[in-house]
């Protein structure tokens, strides 16, 4: 394995076009895609617009129309899921863009303790991204219901499981869990599936309803190339949402918002996933973001995304042997994931080196494989220097020792 | 009263500095900036340099340190927070930026709750701003509290009373409430007060601690001048800070949001207000909306808008005798409401013309009057221009009866 092979590769790669619509910096190989998607070339002309023109010019007309031709920022949530929708096999009525992962995964999951009245479980996985079990702690404790964080959630299935929630791909090693087969077992023991697609959305190719899910939401930020903090997507399939009642239940969420009735009357749709008034700017960014997935078909950028990490697996046995694979070699999110007892400094002295990756407690340095950005001689490169800064102990260094807030 | 008196009274202005910093359309007399606050100049530009530097550039480093020299994105909740604290009379670190408003009722009310342990009522006031009602009943049906909506919310506290949540200024009526004198009525009934300062922040000067009030949230769009769906902005008394647990606990709320940890404790301060990952550009532009603030004294703003509507509600009175007002004459937001059966058509007739306010429901025409960019000659014009619809009954044209999705 070569670097010329490398390159032959990227020459080969039906996906290869898909990199002019980003700005990269130079010099930086960055394979943090996961974390924060890389910026859209179309995402600053498309603020622009939206700041100057439609807020500026146009000013509170645009909720009705933001003048365009395809309808009013009001509409923006319902337009901007709908683009997602084709991403993750949903419906383009059944995906809503709003709010953040967090508080979304608290209105699932109080969506789910209506959906199966009697039933006051909610079953999760122990060692997942934190925030899910965070809050749907949050949502236990004020709901009266139990929530079993487990190390085999399936195993805790019985018959007073409301909601088994989970993500679809782990954050720190990349395993990807089945999700026809997961929510097989889930509907066998009477339970919803709610799915949280924040490291599969725009990275696999996600069919929620070929897997008859429930519910699900996701990530803006990370392989949607929505910017900083983007939205998050809500899915709930069509069959729960007359009866899918969540209790943030904001005027957004409401069946005439400007009629300001004194009762709460949700949505008959997915509109009822809204609570407040939606972030046109997080809007607008993520629509660009999600944007650059048009033409690509979504089972060849989980492939390339695969061939990526296998390439990267393979380089790093040739040339790292300090490094541990700490990735399923199949089954695996559009990341890999090295152990290493110094992984923090490691990943310091990489991007002190212009490669960009993350670490994730306790040992591991997780890099990122994006298909519409991400190159072979990327992974080629990163790989050489990741070599030359474990042969020369580079990572020693005491300046990359020094914790930063935000690992 | 003429034209000319008005413009004397904008040469006397001493805020009159302040609307260069605000990019308006040409042609438009804006007075819906207590709907959605006018684009500041500074806002473009600085969306801009946040997308093409921060984001595009140092992309996930800018998390820890944007490259101002002034911190990263995680801080900047709490720096743009500090900077709303400042307009309603609370601590630096008594305020952070996070999610809606709508959500932001959701958390304070149930902190509340858990302040006050025994006590499982909330009270609030009929008529009021829908949303908040909204989400106060989908929290009390969830948590198995009780919700009393109410004409008269004072005479409903009771020793169940955990919460009196009340909007200072009424959207459709202007009237303010006195914070001090609510706040001691509710301390004096052992409850708390939590405050919807949408109409309030940016337009008066609110004194929060002044009237030691406990909670409060208000919106970033209205008068902050964040742009459309700009994120809302959450206060907790320092005193409450330790024991306001708000079950939105998702991992920027973790007292060490990086270390993943999988039990959740709550960050020690005002941070535990935070859910999800915060939107990024909706803060920076937010950050931008309230740096119009700058060397502003709101209490010189609060007397420039009432100024504002004394002059408007007497042009009114001379020229416009069919409008009724629909507001008080004192104790009023920055905004003056007037009513017309057929209050809809002329809202659309004014926008014909170029005079921008709203319609609310049933017969309210709303005009905003900020006191950063208003002028008395846009006050003096504009009822001009309504004498004209009314005299002419242009408001009759069939167009103007069409119903918009946003009103």
């Amino acid at each position: 394995m070569t670097r010329a092979d490398a390159l032959a590769r990227d020459v080969a790669d039906p996906l290869a076009f898909a990199r002019a619509q980003f700005r990269l910096p130079e010099g930086t190989i960055y394979l943090d895609g996961n974390s924060l998607g890389a910026l859209p070339c179309a995402s600053a002309p498309r603020l622009a617009h939206a700041i100057t023109h439609e807020w500026g010019e146009r000013l509170i007309g645009s909720w009705n129309d933001a003048g365009e031709g395809h309808g009013g920022w009001v509409d923006l949530p319902a337009r901007v899921g709908a683009s997602i929708a084709r991403l993750i096999g949903a419906a383009a009525d059944e995906v809503i863009v709003a709010d953040s992962v967090s508080v979304n995964v608290f209105k699932l999951a109080a969506a789910a303790l209506a959906l199966r009245p009697g039933r006051r479980t909610i079953v999760t996985e122990a060692g997942d991204f934190p925030t899910d079990a965070y809050v749907l702690s949050g949502l236990a404790r004020l709901a009266g219901a139990t929530l079993r964080v487990e190390a085999d959630p399936l195993a805790a299935l019985d018959n007073d499981t409301a909601l088994l929630w989970l993500t679809q791909t782990h954050y720190r090693t990349g395993a990807v869990r089945d999700l026809a087969a997961t929510t097989a077992a889930a509907h066998a023991a009477g339970a919803l599936t709610g799915w949280d697609l924040s490291h599969s959305a725009g990275a696999l190719a996600v069919d929620l309803n070929r897997a008859n899910a429930d519910l699900a939401t996701g990530c803006g930020y990370k392989f949607l190339n929505g910017g900083p903090g983007a939205p998050a997507f809500v899915f709930v399939a069509r069959r729960h949402q007359g009866a899918a009642e969540q209790p943030l239940s904001g005027w957004f969420g409401h069946a005439a918002p400007f009629a300001f009735e004194q009762e709460f009357r949700p949505a008959p749709g997915i509109e009822r996933m809204l609570a407040g008034t939606p972030g046109i700017l997080g809007l607008r960014a993520l629509e660009a973001g999600v944007a650059t997935f048009e033409g690509v078909d979504m089972a060849a950028a989980e492939a390339k995304s695969r061939a990526l990490g296998d390439f990267l697996l393979a380089l790093v046995e040739q040339r790292c042997p300090e490094m541990t694979g700490a990735c399923p070699r199949s089954a695996r999110g559009a990341q890999v994931s090295l152990a290493h007892a110094h992984a923090y400094e490691l990943t310091q002295a990489l991007i002190a080196r212009g490669v960009v990756g993350d670490f994730r407690p306790p040992d591991v340095l997780r890099l990122g494989l994006p298909a519409l950005y991400t190159r072979f001689v990327d992974v080629w490169d990163a790989v050489d220097i990741l070599a030359d800064v474990l042969a020369t102990e580079a990572w020693r260094d005491p300046r990359f020792a020094v914790r930063q807030a935000v690992t």
